[in-house]
């Protein structure tokens, strides 16, 4: 179904522009993004609801396409230079039966966490899960980061003490009690841990662990977190 | 030597604003940097020339102490909460003899860079290059992103072929000839190649390659360059 739109007071407009706010995204389970790419991936993953595009777009018959004018499309837009397209997606849900987990642990920087999603993905992870205290997930940089890799795999808030038992608990983290990656033997079910970038990990995520894991480096104090979760996934997986 | 400064047209004011243009950066071979960690890191390495603070340090005598209004600091920030400090720096200039590498060819992202060069440090490689079509190693957001590292590590630009012959030229790409990372024997004298995020290397670049190397991966295109980059000096070092 297709509809031209040319007023920015439009019912659907105003739905669009309410997915800015978390409380809204949570609410209704659904989430802006925008790029041709990352709608692809949105489209082979089933998760798109409506379309805003300022030109014609061939797309299954389910999914409404709305023509918009240059000006609405930079309003739903967070890109300076908006690619043309907008789309309103459904949130992934929590489906249980994840053998590889990253989970992130107070996680700020929305281009950290977006990057270790698509990191993730790389790695053939079976989902992202975070911390209710991390970055939204579908803040608009974080999607952007992603490079398309939300659309591909579940990625959802749950608690770290869920999956205590079912899945061996490996936590990154600097501490005397860290094993050397290199040593690290894991499980088929496990849940790797990262922490803020500024923090590090919790007391309440320690007490949870099964090991505790460093990547050894000299000179300067950490690295960047998104790194780090590079170098131990490649490792661990 | 201490001096108050209370005008913003005070000469040593104009003369740091003019640093945050590159051809001024080029032209005194000096640049501006903040925060207290990078000053002490900056401070270890004897590149500080000048500091601009809103209450008084203790700095060796050879340093010249501005004291200035937080309004002329916020001028001179790049951050919108600076934490009070902002100093000139001499730059790093080549010394020859590096043995571990890292070159960063076209790297656009600033702050890929600077995660890049504070992951050289972690991994105890000698020196980072940058070629000329990258983004300027002095810019606010590299600075930032290094976390104190480009004082503790020569980064400069200088160009890729003058390192053929005396160094191993080992060049990240997808390419059909790279080889998995596991299996990547290299030299004691190396230079690592990471290319462009959105169009890896150049026709020139892998033509001046000894080995190609790439990180499998599924599902996705590719690995954000900084991640890329640190799995690989993770292995190779």
């Amino acid at each position: 179904m297709i509809k031209a739109i040319t007023s920015k007071d439009n019912s659907r407009v105003k739905f669009a522009l309410s997915l800015k706010e978390n409380k809204y995204r949570k609410a209704n389970k659904m989430f802006l993004a925008e790029t041709f790419k990352s709608l692809e991936m949105a489209l082979a993953n089933h998760q798109v609801v409506e379309v805003f595009a300022t030109e014609w777009l061939e797309l299954p018959e389910e999914v409404q396409l709305n023509l918009v004018s240059e000006e609405i499309l930079k309003k739903l837009s967070s890109n300076v230079n908006p690619e043309g397209v907008v789309f309103i997606c459904k949130m992934n849900e929590y489906q249980g039966n994840y053998d590889k987990v990253l989970f992130l642990d107070h996680i700020q920087d929305p281009g950290n966490m977006g990057t270790l999603i698509r990191t993730a993905l790389a790695f053939s992870y079976d989902a992202v899960v975070v911390s209710k205290e991390s970055v939204s997930i579908y803040n608009e940089k974080v999607i952007n980061s992603t490079k398309g890799a939300i659309f591909a795999l579940p990625v959802f808030e749950e608690e770290l003490k869920n999956f205590k038992g079912s899945h061996q608990i490996i936590v990154s983290t600097l501490s005397d009690k860290s094993i050397p990656l290199d040593e690290v033997k894991h499980d088929d079910k496990f849940v790797l841990v990262l922490g803020s970038e500024s923090h590090g990990v919790s007391k309440e995520t320690l007490k949870l662990s099964d090991i505790q894991v460093k990547i050894p480096i000299a000179n300067i104090d950490s690295l960047n977190v998104a790194v780090a979760g590079g170098i131990l996934m490649n490792k661990i997986r």
